[in-house]
């Protein structure tokens, strides 16, 4: 339980932005962030150390483990046996239990079930002949979606009642006959939104305010903070994710994310991360996500997630990248790119945060 | 006069905290930096680009020239020869001129006196002849200084009037006949303050307020933003910091410390890169000095260089650091460490910055 001091040093699995924007919020704090990665990126511009490796080189992740503090990570599907070798030699922060619920879809739509968090109908599926029964149970239109490895819109179909489940699970997964499958029904939502929130060693709990989200082909495209609800909402918000977290025993930054259906909420899925709907932070907070993340993984008090201002994010993807002349020349712009050299379409390149008083 | 693109290299002359902040605020606008330095230091931590070689080593410098696209500096010690080596092969800013103007007391205090601007009383001195003669037109107390490579109080002697001019040369610089030396006299001043100002590649100029500086044993010990001045007096400080950074045809983030005698302003020195009285605007300004220093070096358009906020920037020297974990647990207290292991008497370890509204 005690905090790591000045000139620890963090363990990232993963070299992508979110990687890149902890590793420069930790410094600050003191703190070095050594990444392990198959692949340079993002973060390891950022950082003098890298070891560069595969996530199933158990060498390497042994040598990665003696040369930190902690480890922690950036994305969610780290292999479990890879958290494992790690957790073996050094405190991996969120654990390994939180990973591991939050990386399989049905494993974390069964918490949230067992948690009395409303979410849209579900069916876990992991055969043809579950997939039939599930299609007919759904009772219209639904989303089929890899219960691991899915992200921004990968690994998932859309499906309805009367579909051919053989058609359906070829088109999604192929030729295997067994694979864990999340069906999931509709909800009917008017707005997309999410809390960040945080949770430290010592078990304090700080959810930032809800914000709304707009995606775009899947991927998110602008997020206002805070979003346009009453009170009520925002503190039923603030307490379901905080609900959340204490039950996962979580340290770290977690991304909730949720549906608004009039005052409703409903939890859409969970990240066991920093979160791009939590970039506004970086300018429109006083502790931003990635300071936050570092202070909790290395058990430092956390920081205040008070707002400064209101904030409007707005991702930029692909060539969106060519706009950065007239961002830079546009007063109380903030630009975050990540130093990724390519603009493919659809990469997420960067963003922009614009605060205004209020 | 053209802008730097993302992924472009800012090289950066020194390891310290000024190259490592510099570092840290260049990333999120797609910029790299590539330090050269003797050691590696704080700087070093926060990239992954970094050639250890002596500032002579001709061959070193022209491998560092042919890897980046733009050279700065975070000292103004620079021997002459590396910035002319470097300059013969990419733009180095602030330029030699600038850098050779600011890097002897001589010098800057002649480009002020032609340039119109109040300072103290003062004597070029460079020998023990002409030190007699100075101290003899002192008239009173005064103090005798190197007229390069002194900092934070170094390489400075008290001196009076009808103080032995032999043995105050030899406790200064010892037995050799000629050196560069300034005999200055004092200005009765009440307050210290600075302005930061930066200029761009197009010309444009933006001040930030004056701030009021305290120190404590020659060291920065706390900056208050903005000083507690009439708004004649923050309008001549800016006016001044503008007339001189264009006299000096100067292209990045220049410190100008000064002495408040009532409404009077004397300008006490120049320094040729951000300022340790700056630090203030990392958490209580629209664009902090080290983004704006990045934005100018590569020909980007300057940011606002607006206030949040009012904010108290208070140095932490040494053994201060004790206190990192009140700080960490102080609600809206802005931690800026520089990744310094071991704390020396007097050493700057970090500061810390609170801002509250207004």
């Amino acid at each position: 339980m005690s905090a790591l001091p000045p000139g620890a040093v963090i363990g990232m699995l993963g070299s992508g932005q979110l990687g890149r924007m902890t590793a420069l919020a930790a410094a600050p704090l003191g703190l070095e962030v050594h990444v392990f990665a198959p692949s340079a990126g993002p973060a390891t511009q950022v950082t003098s150390r890298f070891t560069q490796a595969a996530y199933d080189d158990e060498e390497a992740l042994a040598r990665f483990a003696d040369a930190v503090d902690v480890v922690t990570y950036e994305f969610e599907n780290v292999p479990a046996r890879t958290a494992e070798v790690l957790a073996a030699r050094v405190p991996v922060r969120p654990g390994p239990h939180a990973l591991a619920t939050c990386q399989h879809r049905a494993r974390e739509k069964g918490f949230l079930r067992d948690l009395g968090v409303p979410t849209a109908p579900w069916w876990p599926v992991a055969t043809v002949d579950e997939l039939a029964a599930a299609l007919e149970a759904l009772g219209g239109q639904g989303v089929l979606k890899t219960a691991e490895l899915g992200y921004d819109g990968k690994g998932q179909v859309r499906v309805a009642t009367g579909d051919d489940p053989q058609a359906v699970w070829t088109r999604l997964v192929g030729a295997v006959p067994r694979r864990d499958l999340v069906l999931e029904g509709f909800v009917h939502f008017e707005r997309e939104a999410s809390v960040v929130v945080a949770r430290g060693l010592d078990g304090a709990v700080a959810p930032y305010d809800l914000v709304e989200n707009e995606h775009r082909d899947h991927i998110l495209h602008r997020t206002t903070a805070p979003a346009d609800v009453s009170a009520a909402v925002a503190s039923e918000a603030a307490a379901l994710a905080t609900r959340i977290i204490v039950a996962l025993d979580y340290v770290g930054v977690l991304g909730v994310e949720l549906f608004l259906a009039g005052d409703a909420l409903f939890v859409n899925e969970l990240a066991p991360r920093p979160h791009n709907s939590g970039h506004w932070t970086q300018d429109g907070a006083v502790t931003c996500q990635f300071e936050q993340h570092a202070r909790a993984v290395a058990g430092l008090p956390l920081g205040s997630p008070a707002r400064r201002g209101r904030t409007v994010m707005t991702n930029l993807l692909g060539d969106d990248v060519d706009a950065v002349p007239a961002l830079l020349a546009e007063p109380g712009a903030h630009l975050h790119l990540y130093g990724k050299a390519e603009a493919r379409p659809g990469r997420k390149m960067g963003h922009v945060n614009r605060v205004t008083p209020g």
